[in-house]
Formats: C-alpha cells, sequence, structure tokens
C-alpha cells in the first residue's frame, strides 16, 4: 500500500466483508484477539479515557479515541436501542487510524462489522483466562446482532461447540440457527433463560435494551460459571441482579469507564474489580478454583478498537480491500492552501 | 439528496474546492458566517465541551464534538507546526453531522479547507460586533495557510480593502500578495511587525509556532484597534504580550476551553472575558468606545464546525459535489448483521 499524501485508504462495510470473507471469520477472531491481547500487554504505553458520550432521549453517541504514542484512533459508534423499528441498526460505527507523530490519518473503515468482531474477540480473550476449564457449552441470552459473532469467537479461541440459545423473540434465535447452521455447533433453541442456563458453564448476556434489566436473576446462576455480560454497556443499561456481582469476582476493561457504564454501575464505586489487561500480562489471577463465578463486564474500550483498526491495517498491505479517498488537502506548498482554491477555479471555471 | 440508508454523503478535497468556486469564496464566507450567527444566537441549545486533545511531542489531535439535540457533529483534526518542513499541512481536518435520532451520519466532509474557512468567518463575525466603526486597513502578521481566507472574510463581512502583510519568512507574505492580486485589495508588504501595524485599526496574529512566542508586544500597540488574535490556539503557544490582555476587553468564544489553549492561558482563570454569543444575541455590549482596544482571542469551538457542517449540508442539497460512500453496515435486518457475511459469501467466494 503507497499511496499519495492526500489520500486516505478506506475500508467500506462491502470491502469489510470481503477482508473479512478472505480470511474466514475464526481466524480472523483468532488473529484479532492476537492483536487485542498484543496491545493490553501493553497497556501502561496508551493513553487512556472514558469515551465522550452524548446521550439523548433515543440513545448516545460516542467518540472512543486512544494513543499509544505512535498510532492514534478514534471510533465513533452510536447506541440507539429502537432503531431496530425502523430498520436501523442498534450500533453502527467508523473509525480512524492516524500517525502521531503528522497528525495524518493512516485507515477510515467502516466499524458496525469490525466491532462486532472485535467485541467478540474481547469477550472471548477474556474468557479464554477466565472460564472453567471444561467450558464447551454456552448460554447465549439475547441472539440479535452480536449473537453468532460471540458464538464464533468462543468457538475460535476456546473450542465451544455446544450453544443454548434464548431471546424473547424466538425468531432471533431461529435466525442464529439459520446463521450457524453449518459452521459445526451444536444448538438448542430454549423457551425460557433457566432452561437455557442447563449444562451451559458460559453464559454470555447480550440483549440491546437500554434500561436496568434483570435478564439474569441471582437463583438461576450456580456456582462454576463464567458470565460475558456484554449487553449492560451504558449508564442505565444493565443485565445482571446485582446479587450475582456480589458473590462473583469481577473482571472489566477499563474501571473508571466500567463502573459507570456496566453492571458495576450496580455497585459501591470502591467494589473489588480487576481489570483484564492485568490477568493478561500476570499481574493477577484470572480463575482460580473451579466454583468461583467470574464475569467479564464488557463495555468495549478504545484500545480494542485501536487494536482491530492496526490488525486491519495490517490485512490491507497485501490485499486489495480499500479504496483511495481524496480525505485531505495537501497542496504543493503548504503554506498555499488558498492557491488549491484559485488553482481548481483555474481548473474548473465556476458554474 | 435522497440516499440509501447505508450510503454517507461525501465531501473530497475536490469536491470542496469545486463548491466553494460554486458560489464565491466571498459570499461562502457570508453566508457561513450567517450560519454561524444563527447557531451562536441559540447557544443555550447546544452541549458544549472542551475539546478532547491528544497531545504528543510533535504536536496534538483533538477531536470536537458538539450537539443541538437535532444533529451532532465532530471534527477531527491535528495541529502540527513541524508539518510543513516534510511539506505536510501544519493543520488537516474532516468532520461528520449525524442525526441524533438515529445516531447514523449524513455527511462526511473534508474539513481541512473547511476549517479555514469557518475560522475566518467566525473571526470577521467577532470583528463585525469589535472593530472600529471605520475600520478598513488590517495588519494581518503571519502569512501562512489561513493568511488570504481572514482576508477575504473581513472584505466580505466588514468591507476590508487595503491590507498590511508582514510575515518573519517574506515569501509567505508576497505569496498572499500573488494569491489576493485580483481580489479588490490594496496590499503592501512590510518588513517588520512595527511597519505592518501602521495605520491600521485591524490587526490579525495568525503565526503557526507552537510555543509562547511574543507576536505583538506592548509598546507596539494603540488604542482604538481590534486585535484578531488567531494563533495562539493551544496550551503553551501564545503570540501577544500579556500587558497588551490586561488593557483590552476579551471576548471569546467558550471561555473554558480559550482559558486553557488561546491568549487568555496568560491570565488569571477569573480575569474579565465576554463570550461571543453573548454579543451576538444583545446580551454584553461589544464594543463601547472608540479608544478601547478589543481582542478577539480566537482558539476554534465545536459550534463553528457544526455550523460549518450544516452549511455545506444545506449546500449539497442542489449541487451534485459529493460521492456516495458505503460507511454503514444495513442488513435488511438490523438483528441479522453476522447474515451480512454469509449473503456476501455466497456471493463472492473466498479467495
Amino acid at each position: 500500500m503507497s499511496l499519495k499524501r492526500n489520500v486516505v485508504p478506506f475500508v467500506s462495510v462491502d470491502h469489510m466483508l470481503k477482508l473479512i470473507l478472505s480470511i474466514g471469520v475464526e481466524r480472523f477472531m483468532l488473529e484479532l484477539a492476537e492483536f487485542i491481547e498484543a496491545d493490553l500487554r501493553r497497556w501502561n504505553e496508551f493513553e487512556k479515557s472514558v469515551r465522550l458520550a452524548s446521550h439523548s432521549h433515543g440513545g448516545v453517541i460516542e467518540l472512543m479515541p486512544t494513543s499509544d504514542g505512535e498510532s492514534y484512533s478514534f471510533k465513533y459508534v452510536n447506541g440507539h436501542p429502537d432503531n431496530a423499528r425502523s430498520g436501523r441498526q442498534t450500533v453502527t460505527a467508523f473509525g480512524v487510524l492516524a500517525e502521531v507523530g503528522s497528525g495524518y490519518p493512516v485507515l477510515l473503515s467502516e466499524m458496525t462489522i469490525l466491532t462486532a468482531l472485535r467485541t467478540a474477540a474481547t469477550s472471548a480473550l477474556a474468557a479464554s483466562r477466565l472460564a472453567p476449564a471444561d467450558a464447551d457449552c454456552m448460554a447465549l441470552i439475547g441472539n440479535g446482532a452480536q449473537a453468532e459473532f460471540q458464538a464464533l469467537a468462543f468457538k475460535a479461541l476456546l473450542g465451544v461447540r455446544r450453544l443454548r440459545l434464548f431471546d424473547i423473540d424466538r425468531s432471533a434465535s431461529l435466525k442464529c440457527v439459520r446463521n450457524l447452521a453449518h459452521l459445526g455447533f451444536d444448538m438448542t433453541v430454549c423457551g425460557s433463560v433457566g432452561e437455557c442456563l442447563e449444562g451451559a458453564s458460559l453464559v454470555t448476556t447480550i440483549t440491546a435494551d437500554k434500561r436496568r434489566a434483570t435478564v439474569l436473576t441471582d437463583n438461576l446462576v450456580g456456582e462454576g460459571v463464567h458470565i460475558n455480560a456484554v449487553g449492560g454497556d451504558c449508564p442505565g443499561k444493565t443485565e445482571l441482579h446485582p446479587d450475582i456481582l456480589k458473590r462473583s469476582d469481577i473482571f472489566l476493561e477499563y474501571a473508571p469507564q466500567t463502573r459507570v457504564e456496566g453492571e458495576c454501575q450496580q455497585l459501591p464505586p470502591d467494589h473489588p474489580v480487576t481489570e483484564l489487561w492485568r490477568v493478561v500480562v500476570g499481574d493477577a489471577p484470572g480463575r482460580t478454583s473451579a466454583r468461583q463465578i467470574t464475569i467479564f463486564d464488557s463495555v468495549g474500550f478504545a484500545i480494542e478498537d485501536f487494536s482491530a483498526l492496526r490488525y486491519v491495517r495490517r490485512l490491507l498491505q497485501d490485499r486489495p480491500f480499500y479504496e483511495e479517498l481524496d480525505l485531505l488537502a495537501d497542496p504543493d506548498d503548504p503554506r498555499d492552501l488558498f492557491g488549491m482554491i484559485l488553482r481548481a477555479g483555474a481548473a474548473v471555471p465556476p458554474v
């Protein structure tokens, strides 16, 4: 990839689909998880901040920046639970990777699909450190846009092949079954959360309501499970009864953000939690006993998007799945920005 | 402009140039200033925050979001004073306008050129309230990428036709003279700041050094001038000697941001300042006497970018200067994001 200075490579939705297919979803998950893990290992090199959120009645628009001093990234992402009613995505996203030294963007990419992949890859990465040793069956509660990605990430990283599916809308579960039909899963569609949890030592909750919901009640959760709590991800939006949290060990991405946005918002601000990167580098234990309940309180963090953009950029080095965007004004003389208008005017007379 | 849901109109640099030429630079400035003024008039409807800056040795990368509850915008902008040495722009930018109700982006635009226009339009808008009544001559100190835009904005809004130019690099001044040669100005290239200021009741400082510089010393500034201080716009980067500030009335965009980034950073945090919007709505006086020194301590604020994107979007309603960007994943069923990959795979076998 060798481009002129004014040109920024752009990965459209169509190109992202082709890029993923050219790699294969499971390999993409594995490699993306490796990129995320590599970045978590150098956690202290990153500039970290809670995301900048603009809340409105119908949802939220967020900017999620980070930098490792060499590269800078940000993601634009919205969350609008009611969008589905008008046929829109609940979550859409795009992101930019830039060079810190010059401030010039070097990649613009769709991230609606990429976010689904990185969220699932992060969940599976966390579970690889936290799940019971023999975990091979996952309860998947909430079978919307994220569900299949979670299933495939857990298959790719943990070898999970048994899925128990539940959604308050059974057609969502049937959609999952259809989509995953030929991908090596043994799937059971369940009629209740309780039925869904039977025999599952992995529990992924990924519902979309923007409210304080109780998808999992305390009595339903037995010992020795790992809960991958993905759906509670903004203030006022939770899925787990607080009593579950109180008898679990809680792992999360970045405490200042998750304590406001995640399941943790239901706990006192000094409740003990462990940031995932500490487990990854070996500073903190992951699962320590078979009877322990572990929770990954996932809300999504900027470094995962940084890793995802970095991975996509690497893939583009020898794959043609981008177009060239004329995004940056690049006059011959940098002081002569106005001259660009004059010269364009000479070339193309005003209409 | 009627587009499919997944498509976001994109204004490239080339299209921005054509759009500006199709309107004419001065009319563009006038109309853009009207959009900015209209948004300043409803200041209290906006969500305001200081920009989110990532500082590095060579410069800064910033995100500047705002929202009026109907639309949301953000701009990505860098400032890297050393970029010019490698033939790059000191400042490059792009921005997005989105619909708050759905979170969907509705416009992606280059903003390197648009920022130059909106900065100049804001300066001239401020000067229209603050300059001495008879101001017809402007000293333009710093003749880099922003200079011609400032000149044309002051011509469009205030009728300024006499320019006195100074830059430590005389070739920059000569570039300005060339670029503005047929646009109705009477121009004098000066050999010093002192000479440049002679007879000018408007003074625009717009140098690019990322340091505490003293472009204007106290003894050089007489009574009855309006200073449009544009170049001091981040922590550690100023242009005016603090003694000038102390005998002037200071106007600025958004106090919490300018007190950190602008000339004001040299003053105690409680030094009296007036936000420009208050003058625009008539809540605060602008210039009150002929002998007063007024300063517009410009650093650039998110609402100006919001106005600029809103103006560009309006122009695109009946002008073809955009392309369609496949930025948003839009499955037929919003819950079926993964199905997009499957269907793309069925249509295009993996390579």
